[in-house]
């Protein structure tokens, strides 16, 4: 599904993130493959332009840059010896999981050697009392659940991707999902990390309970978009695989009524394990595309998803039921069977590539704001598509504020790219004054560094270069990702947002 | 309750800590006071012996030392002005709330100045609809619940010393309480934090929604015991208060039935409010004190608390008492009315100055464990108590794996202390092989530093340092706390112990 995602990108000036450095001579390439050979088998070193195309790039597809070399260890001390060689030699490092990522965490540097996780891909260790599993950071997440279901165990984060995407990827952009509402994002399912810095030091953070002492270096490393280390081993938590789940869609003939709905079942003290909305164009495109029995003359639907034991099930889809009446809902249906659940679920899940359907080209944002702010932003989203004359379905993971507006438009007709650039911009500072961010489980990448400067204001972004030279204090490992410099967001003169005051606050220039 | 706390510390070793820097000198103490006195009022400085005698403790009051100056600002502005004085005249601070830790994270520095936040108790919003609330930092833990009570809302996080803390503190420390369990500890309750650095710089982390970009800085200021920055405003996440709350008070006839009763009840997908134990000497000393209703015949009870709506409650109530008959409990008890409730709870809540009555002195323990080691590691504790011929009584936060046994002793008696002090090293090493960490709530401050040194390797501290120097490159700031040098950790020739290995596994000196 991934691959049909084509995010819009403003490659022109998204070029400037790189360093303008020339590329890594011939002598200098031959002298750091023969010093990899030492370390390496040979097999597991890509030279040749034939074997380096296919890493040019991650899900972010339409940004492209093939590295100096591709690495493949095998083993915790293959990926130091990596390292060790490449903070001597000065030369770039980029990891990379299953290249699934969305804002381009993964994409290649120039003159840097990817280092590729592919091979770490063995679960380690799976301890049935303690619900844990110790796996390398090459494994795919779904193939967690996998392994662990004879035991009526999962692991509960779940991005769309998850067939493919894998877990240090996952620890890597701190990834959400569909149920990450009640059951937390990646940084609350993993207990423990073991990294390798840029120096190639083997670090051990967290581990099998609660809380550690020290400073929470464990927390600090998810989202941290592979600047600070290599994740080469994960122990994650286990939770037991509910008895039952079921769902309840609810059609609303105002959008800004199923935006009231979902703060409405929160204040109900249910606690849902997904809480999904789509809007009218998503939904017209996702029944077309997927007959899962929306109402297609519906302005809005919300998919309410319960589980646990049967008998809390039962009782908390009767309160779901009652509060989304009562929030005006004109029809509303409840899975019945396994079979009906995964029905309903499948146009939302289905819901990019369909809408990607009606237009040339889409611009898919991703920002979160305060449930609270939900009905606000929904209605001026709405205000801004008529004024820029450009549709907008919206797609999003309501009980989390995360949001996924779909900006609609046609890269052929003069002057509409840069009409959708102004629009997706003018969200996201609608996302930071509103209280929220730049983005909700995409990451930064290279695609949002320019929104970075809305987002922070100096100190802060001062702050994070900090800490990152705490790891890596020559800037090897991702550079020009996640972080920009305080210089371009001075050159792009773009503003830092104030959080959390609507109307538009006070702006601050830097 | 937390003045009773007289957690033993081998102050002769400990007092190596401190830098062994003469007393500020009289000429360098007055000018310091004639610049404070620039951006203070002069009733926020307070310079004598009587006014700073006050400060010399926090709650682990057995390790005083009066600091050069206390000051109260009562502004940002203030505070920012006195850390950009301070970080000029290379002056050390402390940050101090309540007072209330335990293990000396607010214990003042000889030239240091202990920069109060007890000024900064005012709540600056409370946002009903998106259920948050920004405060300062020395608003008390149980104020923000006041506060907010009569919207139905609360802030979860319980510490015992909930009525005197600050929410400041609170999160320095990453504090936990009772419900930690299900609500998890700070960290998952706050949403944003506005710090100042110690170069006086005012950074805004986080903020309204569930996630932001950048490195999670946030996280990382919690549990980072005064080290990184001071707080100066703090967002919380506010929760509806549940209609129903019953306690099951149960009892076994053996300990590690009672600690396989614990894993019963999360295995079967039940998430206690609370899930506490206590064993045979902590339950009859709780039980003289308070009158709880306990069975003093019993090797261990558990109590354990559901919250939730009435029809919620009451279906996993009697799934709470099916697994503990199916565990072997001889006794059940289960709250019939809110005063019920709180009569067996008040018998936990009595527990540590309760079996302070047993000994002229206790050691009192901090550490946590995987749920999964419980039984081995009671085993155990059982084992070397009689080894050593020095009664242990445990009460702990059971859910979490967070133990805190109470070793009795007499100091009076010879080599009593030191064996105390064996046994108590041997508990914490036995929690980190286990899997689990030095400090589960209490943090490290003064008291745990040697234990640091058990639980971290070298490389470990080493990031911790350069985190530090991230902040505070000067190390101005609550020196000499949470991580021990590396050079401390080799003069006292302590081992760091290898996590997740039971028995005994590979030791790795540095």
């Amino acid at each position: 599904m991934l691959q049909n995602i084509l995010c819009f990108l403003e490659v022109d000036v998204r070029k400037s993130i790189l360093h303008a450095f020339y590329p890594m001579q011939r002598a200098q390439k031959d002298r750091l493959i023969q010093r990899l050979i030492d370390v390496l088998p040979q097999t597991s070193i890509l030279a040749s332009q034939e074997e380096l195309k296919p890493y040019e790039c991650d899900g972010l597809s339409v940004y492209r840059q093939v590295p100096a070399l591709v690495v493949l260890p095998e083993t915790v001390a293959q990926a130091q010896a990596v390292l060790q060689l490449c903070h001597a030699e000065k030369v770039e490092v980029v990891a990379r999981g299953a290249g699934t990522g969305l804002s381009g965490g993964a994409m290649p540097l120039e003159n840097a050697v990817v280092l590729s996780l592919a091979k770490f891909n063995h679960i380690l260790n799976i301890n049935k009392a303690g619900r844990t599993a110790v796996v390398e950071p090459g494994v795919r997440n779904l193939a967690i659940s996998e392994a662990v279901s004879h035991l009526g165990l999962y692991y509960a984060p779940d991005p769309s991707s998850q067939i493919a995407c894998t877990i240090g990827g996952n620890v890597a952009e701190n990834s959400g999902g569909v149920h990450c509402l009640k059951y937390g994002l990646t940084v609350h399912n993993v207990l423990g990390l073991k990294i390798l810095t840029m120096q190639g030091d083997l670090i051990e953070l967290g581990g099998e309970s609660l809380d550690t002492a020290g400073f929470d270096l464990l927390a600090l490393m998810h989202g941290s978009e592979g600047l600070l280390g290599v994740i080469v081993e994960v122990t994650v938590k286990l939770l037991p695989r509910p008895e039952l789940a079921q769902v309840v869609m609810a059609a609303f003939d105002d959008v800004e009524k199923a935006g009231q709905a979902v703060g409405d079942i929160i204040a109900a003290g249910i606690v849902p394990a997904g809480l999904e909305m789509m809007d009218r164009l998503a939904i017209q495109a996702a029944e077309a595309f997927a007959h899962a029995g929306y109402p297609t003359d519906a302005e809005a639907i919300l998919l309410c998803e319960i589980d646990g034991t049967s008998e809390s099930v039962s009782d908390f889809i009767t309160a779901v039921e009652e509060v989304l009446k009562h929030a005006g809902a004109t029809e509303m249906k409840t899975s019945a069977s396994e079979s009906e659940r995964l029905q309903l679920w499948a146009g939302r899940k289905a819901a990019f590539p369909a809408v990607g359907r009606l237009a040339p080209d889409y611009y898919c944002m991703d920002g979160t704001i305060p449930k609270s702010a939900l009905p606000t932003v929904l209605r001026q989203i709405a205000l801004w598509s008529e004024e820029y004359g450009l549709p907008v379905a919206n797609v999003f993971h309501a009980g989390d504020g995360n949001m996924h507006p779909l900006i609609l438009y046609d890269a052929n007709k003069p002057g509409e790219l840069q009409r959708t650039e102004d629009f997706g911009a003018r969200i996201l500072e609608l996302c930071v004054q509103s209280g929220g961010s730049i983005t909700g489980e995409h990451g930064v990448g290279v695609e949002k560094l320019d929104s970075m400067c809305v987002q922070f204001g100096a100190k802060e972004l001062q702050q994070f270069f900090a800490v990152k030279d705490a790891f890596d204090s020559e800037r090897l490992l991702n550079p020009g990702k996640a972080v920009p410099t305080l210089h371009r967001c001075a050159e792009l003169g773009r503003m830092h947002v104030h959080n959390g005051a609507l109307p538009h606050p006070e702006l601050e220039r830097f």
